[in-house]
């Protein structure tokens, strides 16, 4: 088994520690936390530490706090030639401490504490930058998932854009439909359907088989019954802009 | 059971045809279809008729044609004083002709031909001019969910543009992702189980609590970082105008 350092207690340390616990390729030995009250759910407090001087030697550290503490936290690992990832979507590997065999380790989901998620369902979009540890990076992404991807940095950051699209920006449109449910005193609930189904439908067909509506019908009477309707003027500023995308993409099929 | 005659063949026809197959308190007596064949694969082609002359007198008629064509069909039903109810999110009752007894009879779903879905999930808003015929109609949207909403009029316009939002406008994001994927080489469906856990979160959060990422997070470094490698002006336009949505929502909060 490859020994593991896990560097962060937050949503993706957890989830991953919960994974390489199931793997019988990582032996996660150590778990570096800020605050070790964050993880002792999970891992024995010895196997906490919270002082870099503190890290054991192991095959490969996983870097999983803050965007902002990843180049950082590379340069505090007290060891070199070991494999290194961090599991950040916008990060380019070569920001990490040079003395290091760089890579990333992107798990492609929304985590949160209070979700249980199966890892072995989430897609995992690895990257290193000496080739001949690309086998042993693919390896320990097998050991929790089937759905390995080997990526550019060019690719990671076009994926986490994506992301942003398709989780922040959708999850910011259901908040926009809780917002309407409140104004006009009806049940956000009545919406649930709608948006699982939505989601589910784009499991078998494509984004544009499945478009509907007024934008995509051009119904313009319906748009402007609609713009009328809406008094806030960033739920309006956006729901022309979407629109206007809608029925543009529709002109260029 | 109540005699029924639904007008239209799309899939909103089809979706309720079925359920109310399955009721025992709604009895489809005839379905009118201009185009028969679009129909003959759920019922006996004796029952579908071409022509409003030959509308057979029934308790209640189900208006589910395109919006434009509600109103005109509404005056063609050759009987008055039945109830008609058309299944549209933005029509206001008053608009179908006074000869009869005006209601809606809203499903709160996205129908596609090619997607079986369990009526008995999806929720109804109900809406009907005279109050002495509110129970029939709830009885006949019970016999086929038990997701019955008393709205008025104005609510229902709410919920179609909150549907907009969380349906058409979200599905856009997904295609916006698509062509991310496109353009980058990657394969949309590892964006797949994002999509899925980001619409299944929203079970148990509510938008606000299950917002994550670089906008609400105010880390202008990666939104930026984004803008920057984004080069299709209308994804640009669209990820500043959600983003900076998110950041004055957080300010609000």
């Amino acid at each position: 088994m490859y020994k593991a350092v896990i560097i962060g207690s937050g949503n993706v340390a957890q989830h991953l520690l919960k994974a390489f616990q199931k793997s019988d390729i990582i032996d996660v030995i150590q778990v570096f936390a800020r605050n070790k009250g964050s993880i002792t759910h999970l891992i024995d407090a010895e196997k906490i530490v919270s002082n870099f001087d503190e890290l054991l030697e192991a095959s490969v550290y996983f870097i999983c706090v803050s965007d902002h503490a990843v180049v950082e936290v590379s340069s505090k690992i007290p060891f070199s030639n070991k494999l290194v990832l961090h599991t950040a979507g916008n990060i380019a590997i070569e920001s990490l401490d040079p003395k290091n065999i760089r890579g990333a380790f992107y798990p492609v989901q929304t985590f949160s504490k209070s979700r249980d998620l199966d890892f072995s369902k989430i897609p995992v979009c690895i990257e290193v930058e000496l080739e001949s540890r690309y086998k042993v990076l693919e390896i320990i992404a097998f050991s929790v998932t089937p759905l390995v991807y080997r990526v550019t940095s060019e690719q990671r950051k076009a994926i986490h854009i994506a992301a942003v699209f398709v989780n922040n920006f959708v999850n910011h449109l259901y908040e926009i439909g809780k917002e309407i449910s409140d104004n006009n005193l009806f049940l956000f609930q009545i919406l649930q359907p709608l948006i699982q189904e939505t989601a589910a439908k784009i499991i078998t067909l494509n984004p544009d088989e499945a478009q509907t509506g007024p934008a995509k019908r051009g119904d313009m009477q319906t748009i402007d019954s609609h713009l009328d309707f809406l008094t806030n003027e960033n739920h309006k500023e956006i729901y022309q802009l979407l629109t206007q995308s809608i029925i543009n993409h529709g002109k260029k099929l």
